[in-house]
């Protein structure tokens, strides 16, 4: 992408505010706030996304899972058969036009379980497994954490539908590794917690907790095996635990829970199993928050100059500055990178080194090549990597493998 | 995608309806109703509008666009300032949260006209076009015509800002250019009809239609230069072009608005120009209808077993339908043609040939490849075109190049 054509509103005005990301992430030029909780996600943002996403994507459909996109708007009379109409827990947190019997769900157990009760009525149908990348609303009473806590966000939220209790268990267990490696390619360790069932279950459900100490959570947790227990939980701990776990903030970043029958029940879905037998469907949730992610990254990989982001999520791998005043170098350099493969930003315009230079660090692109009339004399470019610090200069030829080594590409 | 691995629930329980992409996409598993005028876009719908996006998404980005996702909420402050909360027209349309003072923007003139404010304040800033994928909701009184006419669905929204009415003319142009690109690109004839400008402007607008029987535009179309007149603004044509013009029933693709100075004047939104004045700034709103465009094709592309598609848009463009049990060939065949970057959905089910062979018709993609025990011996594979009806054997080795030339990739 040329930096010339390409929206970056990086800005100086910008007040320390009570959340790191939203500072962050505003002078940045990824977000711009729309109201409380609330946050247009600008050019910066919306690639980042889009990579975080295609992630989850790739990882939902490994486990068997096919991509689709419900209506956030869900009518009144479904939401009354479930019983959460009226329920005062959804109540205060749902968005609802009264006057035309719609809320704007915030989850989507009702038209998941009526949808595809319309197709599956056997057991050679099940299971059934369906995830969706969705924005969703919650009227937020506290929304001043930027990304960690919205009142609209993106949510990967996925809904499995299976014959048998321990069919659904043995999903929840290979969900919950593809949990796990989303986070690792993210470079997030995340810890598989145990905790409440909320609103949503009776159950335990499990969290996927990343350590931040700006994290509304707290858990005890287990290095070693990279599980813990949310503190809601405590008395399921042993004497053991209680004394051998660290305690620490953190942000929940995945969910997963039981349903048990509940939901296709109240819309009687069954199915017929091969006894000729009609049996009820056990049911899970499972969701990741897609810009709490963002958030979180922020708040982790940050220095004073600006974000710090990895190759993985960064909206560009390389950004490509040209200090000359030709860009024959650099338009050469940025079809070499480009034609292998590589997503490079590259700085065509016309403007002020230091500022160049300034934006390139606070965007948090992974790594920097410049070069000026005189390294372009040499033959060669400078490569600082944004995470480490370092600087080498290197001969332009050996440019896209050596960024590639550096990006693990 | 292997077949067995992808959720296609067709279905024949559908009774006909008034309108005909909604029976025949939800007969096909594409779509399923959750409300009137608010349907869930099922695996096949989601493929489909990824790709009539990414069309769109490069066309907008040749033209300069940077994209981004603005919230679909907005605050009762910024609807005041610009007139439109009061406004009747929009409050019949608007869905809102009275409680929380919020709107659900079915259009975001004012976020984006305070957010470019935000960063922009010279001449040398401008012009900015900023475009967004995203979903948007409408009260509407009438939703009777499947994805034609929603109360929720996607849309491409694009808004320009520029330092001269003449600056904004030529963008509004150039954005007109790519319009016809897009529906080009999708197989769809369009027309560039001239029309009132609405609820958002005084002035004329220009619309994108295409020509289909079930749409509710009237239009006259001069169909030598692909232009033509909104039967709104008859007054506006000449005697000879009231004679000439054919008149025809259309649906609205695309609109584009000169919006004046209006919004960005309501939020004292100024620019600098090089002599020091400071400035009014020209804005232009731009819009596609991302799964109406889905609800044309149906319309438009269907015979009497199904939907026809044409392979820029239909969600798989090659359906390989395995008749034997080993798979051998099947899974060799499917991944030469995915390696060879087809989209190709491989149906690998124990299923009976017949209901293989109807459910490839009835969701409409293009080419159709089949092998049986017989043809398999033979070295060859049966290979149909849906559009057509043309049969022909191809020998296995010629496969990936005859499906080539018939995409045209």
């Amino acid at each position: 992408m040329r930096r010339s054509q390409f929206y970056i509103p990086t800005r100086r005005d910008v007040a320390k505010q009570e959340s790191v990301n939203a500072y962050l992430l505003t002078k940045a030029g990824y977000i711009s706030q729309i109201a409380a909780g609330a946050y247009a996600l600008l050019p910066l943002a919306v690639r980042s996304l889009q990579k975080i996403e295609q992630i989850i994507r790739e990882e939902m459909n490994a486990i068997g899972g096919s991509e689709v996109v419900f209506t956030a708007l869900q009518p009144q009379e479904t939401w009354e058969k479930s019983g959460r109409w009226n329920d005062p827990n959804f109540r205060q947190i749902v968005y609802r036009d009264e006057e035309a019997g719609m809320t704007f769900g915030a989850t989507h157990e009702e038209p998941m379980a009526i949808v595809v009760k319309e197709k599956v009525q056997s057991y050679r149908e099940l299971p059934v497994v369906l995830y969706q990348f969705q924005t969703k609303f919650r009227k937020e009473l506290r929304a001043k954490s930027g990304l960690l806590r919205g009142r609209e966000f993106r949510m990967k939220d996925l809904y499995s539908f299976h014959a048998t209790e321990k069919d659904h268990q043995e999903f929840y267990e290979e969900c919950a590794k593809a949990y796990t490696r989303v986070f690792d390619r993210l470079g997030l360790t995340s810890y598989r917690v145990k905790a409440s069932g909320g609103v949503f279950s009776k159950e335990f459900s499990d969290e996927f907790q990343v350590i931040c100490p700006t994290g509304e959570d707290e858990v005890m947790l287990d290095h070693a095996t990279r599980t813990g227990f949310n503190k809601e939980v405590e008395d399921s701990m042993t004497a053991e635990q209680k004394k051998t776990l660290e305690r620490v903030k953190a942000v929940e970043v995945g969910n997963i829970f039981h349903l048990g029958t509940k939901y296709p029940d109240a819309f009687d879905f069954k199915y017929l199993a091969a006894d000729g037998s009609r049996n009820s469907i056990w049911m899970g949730s499972y969701g990741i928050g897609i810009t709490r992610l963002l958030g979180v990254m922020a708040e982790l990989h940050n220095d004073e100059f600006g974000l710090k982001f990895t190759g993985s999520m960064a909206p560009f791998e390389v950004v490509l500055i040209d200090l000359t005043h030709e860009h024959t170098v650099g338009d050469e350099l940025y079809q070499t990178l480009t034609n292998g493969g590589l997503e490079v930003l590259y700085d065509d315009r016309d403007e002020p080194a230091g500022s160049k230079l300034v934006e390139a660090d606070l965007i948090g692109v992974p790594v920097r090549v410049v070069f000026s009339q005189k390294t372009a004399q040499e033959g060669k470019v400078e490569v600082k990597d944004r995470l480490t610090g370092e600087v080498e200069l290197v001969a332009k030829e050996e440019l896209l493998a050596v960024l590639r080594s550096k990006l693990s590409r």
